[in-house]
């Protein structure tokens, strides 16, 4: 699928031997989402024994359709550590925005392909409840062929669900766009799922792209409530089997996950996932231990994404401030590429010599007031840089926190460290 | 040391029976600071078994002395959740300003005495390695006088920890305030740490005016690269005998934690702490797990506390975005609080019944896009709500993240759930 040279240089960047990518590679345990028609400056690996990566949701929505914001909010998620983007356009000419996207990316670029079709019929035949198959394979053709390297896809939702969603009233019901729309269209059209009863088609059409599946969780809890339910847990097990019809065809592939999760299952859903799937790579969104923080869940989503990480999930998907209540801001963008930053690197700091060596000079520079150096190292220079300048001192080698009673500089004067 | 009638109101607010609560205060496994001259409105129990509380270091620093300031932050951490102030003033009359704080705060209020003695000492004496015994009995007595609740004393540091200072060179060197006075007092005298040897005295003290002790942990690791090590371990078992002179004694008490600890650490030492120091509550600063988030700490510490509370941490202190950089401002001071509320009710919404269904309701409210029953529910209704405005939509029962496509409202188009 890749050449050893171009898994060579994986290899190094990620700081593992060339045999162990090639290997788990082949046990499908580490995945390169990296379309055949592709060339971009910062390819990923993403998998077992690799660091943590992180994806950025960006694109329009129907209510805001500037193309602008979304390659600056491209740009920022980038320069803050965001090792993909998913391009979640809904609003506008949905086309040309992936195009720009695709076209200004330097990560790879992800899809979720249902939001298309559902654009697409809705414009030509009144509603998304008219979808057909061809519609489906069409579209993800074409989005295929324009490079994008990954597609979400939403084929595990099963008509069996729908019952249980009818007799059980979940809490927060489906909070899953494409899931939302698939289960509408199966109970109006009282039909199987279109993505799963087409999967076959659909892994052929990606296989001669190579682009990368992840099994999307259309029935994700979208509330603590529904943590771990039977919808959940049905549609793992579905997504488990879908997982081999992938490999077996030799597309890659990764398993979505959610969502809101109580704090104390956080890490049995990332083991079971695991367990389940064959060790494939795991893709988790949030996981959000409590559901009252709207406006700070980038901070929540840092506290469930970090547990999830320590046990095993490989690829992160960043929370904004935003989420649940707008459409993210350029802002909003990067506080949530930061929370998830920071996740992720308190996982890695304990795997990988160099981010270990970071925190290690980081607080070297600290402990000496080289604040110029301890800059250099943070995760956002220009904040750190900004809070020390907003406070003046008539000390320049300390910050206003404790001003004269600087534990650093009490130590320094009486020559203990020295 | 309570009335059983004062005690019964502390079972009711905590949702735990009063024999639960009087006998785990007989084992000092739950403390109560409150100064015997105090009547205060919001009183809080901290311990094993009870809801997870948090604190709020406020007051001037050398470089900022309004007390209008910390007034206004006191006020911002009470009414965004804090359970207690400390009061850490160094800068301006610290007589003034903790008086103005004790007289405002509904909720108890700490200090660290070891900072007036210094300045106090400095200003009679020209410099703090002049500090006497006495001199450290006068404050103590007179802040206990005026109302403080609980002193957080350094009394662990010995003089055995600076041989290993000298010998090993840590990274983060001493970190803690206290600490540093202390040890550079030590060193330059070349004597036992004062605190530690007039500890029965200041017990003694504060008996008479029932303030509790805090053991503060003046060698907690300021660098996850010293997380764990012979200094912090050597001090946690001399807390451990000085708890026993607490409680020896009648004297309510807790031990403070790092600090800096890297993620897979973070249990093993809240776990370690309880083991040692026989069950009595934790009082834990952050953790952070990684060093490189200057500017974002308050959501390094939000994952650190969890997962410390997780394992049994009892009382959280909050870490703003300021933490490093500067003197924290009153925004600092929210972000600070909410992030740490974000930890504690994310494992209190596992063990309450009333945080769970703050949860429920709030889900169930959301998926029916009952926004003004959501924001009433949320950690900040005032961001929330400003973030939803932010952001016009022609829909107005959906935001605009989604927008027209918004999974909740196309589950509810198809009667599903209905």
């Amino acid at each position: 699928m890749f050449t050893k040279s171009f898994l060579k240089k994986i290899a190094e960047k990620e700081g593992v031997p060339l045999s162990y990518i090639e290997q788990k590679i082949k046990e499908g345990k580490i995945i390169i989402p990296l379309n055949k028609k592709k060339n971009i400056k910062n390819i990923t690996a993403i998998g077992e024994g690799l660091k943590i990566k992180i994806n950025t949701n960006i694109g329009t929505s129907t209510e805001n359709t500037d193309i602008k914001d979304e390659i600056t909010k491209l740009n920022t998620a980038v320069k803050f550590g965001s090792n993909t983007v998913m391009d979640l356009s809904t609003g506008g000419d949905l086309r040309k925005i992936r195009k720009a996207i695709i076209k200004n990316s330097s990560v790879p670029v992800g899809t979720v392909p249902i939001y298309e079709v559902a654009k697409e019929v809705e414009r030509r035949r009144g509603s998304f409840d008219r979808i057909k198959k061809d519609d489906i394979l069409e579209i993800i053709e074409a989005q295929a062929q324009e490079g994008v390297d990954f597609f979400t896809i939403h084929a595990g939702i099963l008509k069996e669900a729908l019952n249980i969603l009818e007799n059980r009233k979940r809490i927060g019901g489906i909070v899953s766009r494409g899931g939302a729309i698939i289960a509408r269209w199966m109970y109006v059209n009282n039909k199987e799922n279109p993505l799963y009863e087409n999967f076959d088609a659909i892994v052929d059409i990606v296989r001669k792209y190579r682009v990368t599946i992840s099994l999307g969780d259309a029935l994700r809890p979208g509330a603590i409530a529904d943590s771990t339910d039977k919808l959940q847990l049905l549609e793992l097990f579905t997504l488990s089997k879908l997982v081999k019809k992938c490999r077996r065809k030799g597309v890659q592939v990764m398993v979505e996950g959610p969502g809101h999760i109580k704090l104390d299952e956080i890490g049995m859903n990332v083991i079971l996932q695991k367990k389940i799937c064959g060790g494939i790579p795991f893709y988790i969104l949030g996981p959000l231990p409590t559901d009252i923080a709207s406006g700070y869940d980038h901070i929540t989503s840092a506290i469930g994404s970090t547990i999830a990480a320590m046990h095993g999930a490989d690829f992160l998907c960043v929370v904004t401030p935003a989420e649940h209540l707008r459409h993210p801001s350029i802002k909003d963008i990067q506080e949530g590429v930061i929370a998830s930053k920071i996740a992720a690197h308190s996982v890695d700091v304990l795997r990988f010599e160099d981010e270990w060596k970071r925190d290690l000079l980081l607080s070297k520079y600290r402990s000496q007031r080289r604040w110029e150096e301890v800059f250099k190292l943070t995760l956002d220079k220009d904040k750190a840089k900004n809070y020390r300048k907003s406070e003046k001192t008539s000390l320049n080698d300390i910050c206003t926190m404790c001003g004269k009673f600087c534990s650093l500089k009490i130590i320094d004067s009486c020559n203990l460290l020295k």
